[in-house]
């Protein structure tokens, strides 16, 4: 029989959105999800195991993957390097595992170029939605605070552009429960099971 | 604020593999879905009620029905017409209600051609993935019976080209869980999202 792989899921958003405290709370319920295991040049601390926590490496070693595009992300943070490898995640998919990663918008981009065959989930704040609401409901508010709150839900928007599904974060358990349903969903999708039903004709033809 | 559109969810899939059951299920569940209600010539019988189990009609009315492209599908049966009333499906999406509809597999391709921006979903026996298993596991079946095996799964597998998401029905629990989150991921897509957030943004600019 003909394994289904796995998906990578890119959960992202604005800082201060959530993202963190929603992938934990879908950790502690969904067991095939892998969380992609970052790179680091940072100093192991005590108690951190490579390969577990993070994957240790020399600025040097570090560099090397970046030259040969074996990173799907990566920035500089305090004078040390972070990133995304893609061989884990290729690994993980392979064997069947759907690989979980959270991360910041710019590296979401990153990835979206370098793997775009992930589902990428965008995290909004229902602040977004009552901003519109206080705007359109009541004309109390100075020109220039609508002018510059518009524009910042302007520049949310185009960012969600680049993503697949948008999940607002009205609560954590909803926001859960909507990136299951996303996850299942997915895996339901025509072309992911098509083609394990073909690959299994093609063999007997 | 802007209220979401429903959507339209069509069920189909070869006879037998049980889609009346997995939408009875369904519908135990789920009180945001409409089901879809038909349009017949038939006579009505006692304890039926026009637009709550059919829209009754006469050949004339269902005629005019047609010509006018006012049905998403329809069908002669034993003598009587059959279909699905475009305006019912479009009310309740308008008013943001999901929409359900259950047919067989000719019906749902009418409806693809006149509603393509409906959503759908192919029920498959899981005895199409046994079958595959018992061909590749065993050498013992007979050319011929082999070969029509195949080309019956064959012809299943080409009609599931149309459909968007493809559901196992290994279980009707199984079932109706996948096409709860193919209903509740669909909603969370961007383009229905990002739609009903500019939507906001255009009426303030």
């Amino acid at each position: 029989m003909i394994k289904e792989k796995g998906i990578l899921f890119v959960l992202s958003g604005p800082s201060g959105v959530g993202k963190g405290t929603v992938r934990k709370a879908l950790f502690e319920h969904d067991t095939n999800l892998k969380y992609s295991i970052s790179m680091t040049t940072r100093n192991r601390r005590e108690g951190e195991q490579d390969g577990v926590d993070y994957f240790f490496r020399t600025h040097d070693e570090f560099r090397e993957m970046i030259d040969h595009n074996r990173l799907l992300e990566y920035a500089e943070y305090v004078g040390n390097y972070y990133g995304t490898p893609r061989q884990y995640v290729e690994e993980m998919i392979e064997a069947g595992h759907d690989v979980f990663l959270e991360i910041e918008v710019q590296g979401a981009m990153q990835v979206k170029k370098n793997f775009p065959q992930g589902v990428f989930v965008f995290l909004i704040p229902p602040s977004l939605e009552e901003l519109k609401n206080r705007i359109q409901d009541r004309g109390t508010e100075s020109e220039d605070l609508i002018a510059s709150r518009l524009q910042e839900a302007r520049n949310e928007i185009e960012m969600m552009e680049a993503y697949d599904y948008v999940v607002v974060n009205d609560s954590v358990e909803n926001a859960v429960k909507k990136v299951q349903a996303i996850v299942q969903g997915e895996h339901c999708k025509k072309e992911r099971v098509a083609k394990q039903y073909k690959a299994l004709l093609e063999v007997e033809k």
